[in-house]
């Protein structure tokens, strides 16, 4: 990584912790400066202000997040499996990027204009990918369970509420809250088939 | 229920939506009173201030789901019932306060001192409950399952999610909602038995 990419990534890190304590609309360029140990015109060198680092938080973790998530998914063979990786995946993710996902959460509505819509459109496509993986195990099972926005929307809380509550330097280490939410989720999902 | 009381429950579900849509740090006594259409003088008859206000949605919503919760709970014969119980009833509950919802999680830590301490405590005493509800399901299976604060954590996750994506006047009903979040847990739990 380029000198410059990694000053930036040092920024953009600094300002998603400010923003997850202080939410975007309390936070200065001048608190953003003191966090990242910039002047606030070395700062403006990396970015156009202060709703372009929301931006490109938002712009940078789902980008990552969805082309990481669909190399995990790519390696496993069933579609049970896929959507495991997604979720394991997910969760490991966020759970080392905890600043980053109170971000995406309480400033979803904080971006305006093109730049809305150009995370909602990311976002989207995040999504989109996990209905997709659902879809595929209704089609192995031959069977339409749960309504499938209520199925994807569940599990994205069961994911992302571990920015409220979960601690990595706790008892339960990343692995096994992956696992445990992995689990909890397929084999849920799985008894749809027989309910249904 | 006195007059009084009418119309200091009204301004506090004013204050919960101004709060969910411009966040407590933003939003002013001015806002408040615009919103509630009280004026600034009337609004301090019924609280002290902002904080105040911020600190009755929070109390009022946590002992009012509460006691709720333990009554629905009280009703149910079996371990899963009530647990099942608990379930419908804080999606139901929920589903028609996602202001509140909102406050709860956006705001849990704008409050200081006392108030903040005695939120945390009541939210505590919620949590509790579903925790025993929990280990009550454990005891009549004989198995303690995945961690049992994962699990309940995971469970507010897939329950308290629906402020960011659920629409009440959208295709999928309130109690539709409510029992596929209720199938997914309940069936993915039940199923940490075999597993481990």
């Amino acid at each position: 990584m380029q000198d410059f990419d990694r000053r930036r990534e040092a920024l953009l890190a600094a300002a998603a912790h400010v923003f997850a304590a202080r939410g975007y609309h309390r936070t200065s360029m001048r608190d953003l400066a003191r966090a990242s140990r910039m002047s606030l015109a070395g700062m403006y060198y990396y970015v156009a202000g202060k709703e372009d680092l929301l931006f490109e938080i938002q712009k940078g973790c789902f980008e990552r997040v969805r082309q990481a998530a669909e190399e995990a998914v790519a390696g496993a063979a069933t579609p049970e499996d896929r959507l495991g990786a997604f979720i394991r995946h997910h969760v490991v993710f966020f759970a080392s990027h905890m600043d980053e996902m109170k971000v995406l959460s309480h400033e979803a509505e904080s971006l305006t204009g093109p730049r809305l819509e150009e995370v909602r459109a990311l976002k989207k496509a995040y999504v989109d990918l996990c209905l997709e993986l659902l879809a595929a195990l209704d089609a192995q099972d031959g069977s339409h369970r749960t309504d499938r926005h209520v199925a994807a929307y569940t599990l994205f809380g069961m994911m992302n509420w571990i920015y409220t509550w979960y601690d990595p330097a706790g008892p339960v280490g990343v692995e096994e809250l992956a696992e445990s939410i992995c689990r909890l989720f397929l084999n849920g999902y799985a008894a749809e088939v027989q309910v249904r």
